[in-house]
C-alpha cells in the first residue's frame, strides 16, 4: 500500500451500531433470564437464518404503501428475492410450515436474534435490533393468549420490574365490532376507521379530550397544527370514548384533564363495562367472551390488575393479529426530549394471528405469541438500575522490563493462566515503562507483575496492587512521600507467584 | 385470505438451514467453553453490526477474479454500498480504526457471530454461518503471534480435544523467500507461483510424490483426469519439497508414499532443517528468526510438537496475511464421500494482517488472530462425542379432561412453574385422549398430570410417570395385563401436587 492511496473513513452505515463489552454481558445476563422464564413455561428454542425467500416473510410492516417498504431485499442468482427478517414471526410461520408433520402440536417456541428494518433511523431506532419471541403454533383458544400474558409478566418480575409494569390485554374483535354496531363498518368507511385507530393510539399522550377531540373536529396543538377529525357525531364518539376508557368505573368524562390518574380496576368490572356498552349497542360480544376466558385464567394462576390488565385503548400496529392483542408497558417515569416525565412506554407485546401459517396451509392453523424488543428493554433496565454489570474483570498484566526475556514472562502468563487467572503479558511497545502501567490501569487490571534484571538474579518479582494503589494515591498528595513509600507494592518469591496473586485477588 | 389464493411453499433460500433445540443448546454449550479460554487470556467481547459500508470490507476473499464476487451487498437510500461481513475481521479493523482514540492498546477483542457468503452452497458448505475470532490489535512482535496459536490449543483441550488436533504454524514471508532465491520472484512468475501454492495445498491428500509432479510436469489421477504442472526443474522441485516437508528429519524421498506416517519432529529441528535449506540457498532469513522466537514462547509455556507444529506446508487462502500463519487441524480419522478414511482437517485459523487496519490510518497497526468455524467444529464434537446434548428436559404436562375447568388446570400449572418446574398445561385439541399423551411423549415430558370429573370430586390427581411406564412397557407383552397394571400410574391428593412432582422427578 503506497503512501498516495487514500485512506477509508471508519464508520458505520446509518442506523447500525457496535456493542461494548458491557453491553454484551449485561444483555447476557438479560437474555438468560428471559431464557429461563420461557423454558419452565415449557417453550423450546429454535432459530431460523437471517435471510428468507421475500414471499415467504410478506407484507405485515405496518407502513404498507410501497411494497417492501422497510425490508432489506436483495436478488438471488437465479433471480428470487430474498430479504433479511423483519421480525421472528414470519420465518417461525414458515419453519412450522416446513416442519408441519414432524413437530409436536401445539409447537411451543422461543427465538431470539436480530432482525433488519430498512427505514430511516433516529434516536433509539436502529435498523438492526434484537427481538426475543415465544409463540405457541396449533393452540386457537383462550387459554394460550392467556398464558402468553402471564409470561411476559413472569419475565417482567423475573428482571426485578416487579411493580414496575403492566401487562395490557385488548381484542382486535372488540373494536371492530363497535365500530360496525355504531355504523362504521364497511370498505367506504375505511379512512375513517384509520382515523379512529390512530386517535385511540395517542389516548396515553394527549388524554380523554384529545382523543374526543380527534374523534370530533379535530385538533389543534401548542404549536398551532391542526390534525383533521374523523367528524363522528357525539353518541360515536361516547360510544368509541366509552370503550377505550372501560377502565373507569364511573363513567366517561369527555373533560377528563390530560393527566388522568391510572385506574386500576378489577378485571371482571373492566368487562362488565364493556358487556355494558356492547349489549346497548347490540354489539356481538365474541371478543368479549374470550377475553372473558382469559381473565378466568389469569384470576385461577393469581395475575391481578396491577400485573396483567384488560385496556380497551391497545392499538398493536401489525397488520396480521385477527384476535386477543397485549402489550407490556413499563409505568415508571423517564424524561422525554423536552424534559417532561412520561411513562417509559412499550417493551414488547403481540397476539394472536391465525392467518399467518394458512399463506402455507390450506387447513386453519391458529398461533399467538408476543416479541419483546431486547435493547429497548436493557435501555429500561439500566435506568432502573436492574441491568447487571458483569463484565469480565481485567486481567493480571505482566511487565516487559527486558525485551530479551520475553520466554520467562511468557512462562509467568501461563502459569497463572493455568491457575484459572486472567493473565497476559504486555505485547505493545515496551521501551516505555509508564505506558505499560497505563494500559494495565486502563485495562482494569486489578495486579501486575514486574521482574528486572535485578528482580530475576535475586529470584523474586514486584508485584503492584493497583486497587491499594489507587486508594493509596488518593490519600498521598505529596510526590516524595508516594516514591518512597510505593503504596500497594510490594516482594515475592519467583516460585510464589500463583499463590500470592491468587491471595491477593481474593483480599481485593 | 379466499380459497383461491396461491399456497406459499414453505422453504429457505439455498445454503442457509435452521437451527434445532439441540444443535443450539450444544453450540451454547461449547462457545461458553470457547469464551472462557479467551476471556482467561485477557480478551475482551465486542460486537459489530452485520453491515458494512462496502468499501470498508475491502475484498480479501479468495475469489478474486469478479469485484465483491461472493459478498451479499445491496445499495442503501443514499446510494451507497453496504455489505454483509463476510467475516469477523475486516469489521474489527474497522472498529479499531474508528475507536483508536479510547481503545487500551494493544487492544485484545474476540468477537462470536454470524458471518455470510454469496457462495455457491454445497453439502456442509453454508451461506450463513457461525464464526469465533480472537485478534490482537497493535502488537507487533512475534509473542502475540505465538500467543494466538497457544489460545488455540488452549480452546481445542477445553473442548475434550486433547491428542486429537495439533495447531500448525507457518510464515508467509518464508515461502516468498525460497521463491525468490530460486529464480521464481517477479511479477512475470506470479502464474507459476499460484500453481506452486495450489501444488502444496494438497500435500495432504496427494503425498510428497503428487506434489513432486504438479510441481514438475503435471498429474494425472484415477480418473485421468490431467493437472497441468509448474514445469519446475529438479533443482526447484526438491527445494520446494524439501521445504513443505521440513518436519522430515532424514531428508526428502521424492517418491515418498501417499500415506506417509504423521512425523513429529522437535519444532526445534525443524527450524534447523528449515534454515540449512535457506542458508544453502542464500535466502533471507526473518521469517524464520520470527517462528525461532515463536518457538521460544511455546517452549516456556509447555507447548509441545504434539500440539503446536511448525509446518512449512500450511497455506492459507485469505490474502491479507504478511507474516505467520496458523491452523487448527483436528488429526482423527473420519470417512469421505467416498467412504475413504481421511483426517477431519482444519476447523479454523489465521495469522498476521499487518495492512488491514492501514487502509484506515497512515500510521502503521499490525495485528494477528484467528477465526474457529463454529458449525464445523460442533460437527467434529459431535463425532468425537465431546458435544453435550444439554437439551431442556421435557415439561410436566397438565392433561385437559374437561374443557370446562381450564382455569383448575391452570392453577396447577402455576402452582408447578413457581416451585421451578418446568410445566404446562395441553392446549391442543383437547378431545382425543390419546393425542395429548402422544403429545406428552412427543415433548419428552417425564410426567402428565390428570383429573378427571371424578379425581376432582375425591379431591385426587392421577400421576403418570412416563419414564418408568416406557420400561414397564417394555415388560410387558399382553394388553390386558398392561391395562391391570397401569404401570407408572399412581394416585396422589390435590394438595401434594409439587411436593410429589418434585420427588419424582429427583427419582428419575
Amino acid at each position: 500500500m503506497t503512501e498516495k492511496t487514500k485512506l477509508i473513513t471508519p464508520r458505520l452505515p446509518r442506523g447500525f451500531e457496535d456493542r461494548t463489552p458491557g453491553e454484551i454481558a449485561a444483555v447476557g445476563a438479560m437474555i438468560d433470564k428471559i431464557k429461563a422464564v420461557y423454558e419452565r413455561y415449557g417453550f423450546d428454542p429454535v432459530e431460523t437464518p437471517l435471510f428468507e425467500y421475500t414471499e415467504t416473510l410478506g407484507k405485515f410492516l405496518p407502513d404498507t404503501d410501497r411494497p417492501n417498504a422497510g425490508v432489506f431485499s436483495l436478488q438471488d442468482d437465479d433471480e428470487q428475492w430474498m430479504s433479511l427478517r423483519y421480525d421472528l414471526t414470519a420465518p417461525l410461520a414458515r419453519y412450522f410450515a416446513e416442519n408441519f408433520e414432524t413437530l409436536p402440536k401445539p409447537y411451543r417456541s422461543y427465538r431470539q436474534g436480530y432482525v433488519f428494518r430498512n427505514e430511516k433511523p433516529g434516536p433509539g431506532r436502529f435498523r438492526q435490533f434484537m427481538q426475543f419471541d415465544a409463540d405457541t403454533v396449533g393452540a386457537g383458544g383462550p387459554e394460550a393468549d392467556a398464558e402468553m400474558c402471564m409470561m411476559m409478566a413472569d419475565v417482567m418480575d423475573a428482571l426485578g420490574l416487579a411493580g414496575k409494569y403492566v401487562v395490557k390485554v385488548n381484542n382486535r374483535k372488540l373494536l371492530d365490532a363497535l365500530l360496525d354496531g355504531i355504523g362504521l363498518g364497511g370498505p367506504s368507511n375505511a379512512d375513517t376507521r384509520l382515523i379512529v385507530l390512530r386517535a385511540i393510539d395517542k389516548l396515553d399522550r394527549l388524554g380523554v379530550r384529545g382523543v374526543g377531540q380527534l374523534l370530533g373536529k379535530g385538533r389543534e396543538d401548542e404549536s398551532g397544527d391542526v390534525t383533521v377529525g374523523a367528524h363522528l357525531d357525539e353518541a360515536q364518539i361516547r360510544a368509541i370514548v366509552g370503550f377505550v376508557t372501560a377502565t373507569v368505573l364511573d363513567g366517561i368524562d369527555l373533560d377528563m384533564p390530560l393527566d388522568q390518574p391510572e385506574v386500576r380496576l378489577p378485571n371482571r368490572d373492566t368487562l362488565a363495562n364493556l358487556r355494558r356498552t356492547f349489549e346497548e349497542k347490540s354489539v356481538g360480544t365474541g371478543g368479549l367472551d374470550e377475553l372473558d376466558a382469559m381473565v378466568s385464567t389469569f384470576d385461577a394462576a393469581g395475575y391481578g390488575p396491577d400485573r396483567i390488565r384488560i385496556d380497551p385503548s391497545v392499538v398493536r400496529g401489525l397488520e396480521y393479529y385477527t384476535g386477543p392483542v397485549f402489550e407490556i408497558e413499563l409505568t415508571f417515569k423517564v424524561q422525554n426530549e423536552k424534559g417532561q416525565d412520561v411513562v417509559f412506554g412499550s417493551v414488547g407485546g403481540g397476539g394472536r394471528y391465525d392467518g399467518l401459517v394458512s399463506r402455507f396451509r390450506r387447513e386453519p392453523v391458529p398461533a399467538t405469541g408476543f416479541s419483546i424488543g431486547v435493547s429497548r428493554l436493557a435501555n429500561a433496565l439500566k435506568l432502573t438500575g436492574n441491568l447487571g454489570a458483569n463484565e469480565p474483570a481485567g486481567p493480571v498484566v505482566v511487565l516487559v522490563m527486558d525485551k530479551d526475556q520475553t520466554a520467562r514472562y511468557q512462562a509467568m502468563v501461563s502459569e497463572l493462566r493455568q491457575a484459572g487467572i486472567r493473565a497476559e503479558m504486555f505485547l505493545g511497545n515496551t521501551k516505555n515503562f509508564g505506558k505499560q502501567v497505563a494500559y494495565a490501569d486502563k485495562r482494569n487490571s486489578p495486579i501486575v507483575i514486574i521482574e528486572g534484571s535485578q528482580e530475576r538474579e535475586q529470584g523474586i518479582l514486584q508485584i503492584k496492587d493497583l486497587i491499594a494503589g489507587k486508594q493509596a494515591a488518593a490519600a498521598i498528595s505529596d510526590n516524595a512521600e508516594w516514591k518512597a513509600a510505593r503504596p500497594g507494592q510490594f516482594e515475592i518469591k519467583r516460585e510464589d507467584l500463583v499463590s500470592a496473586v491468587q491471595k491477593l485477588l481474593s483480599e481485593q
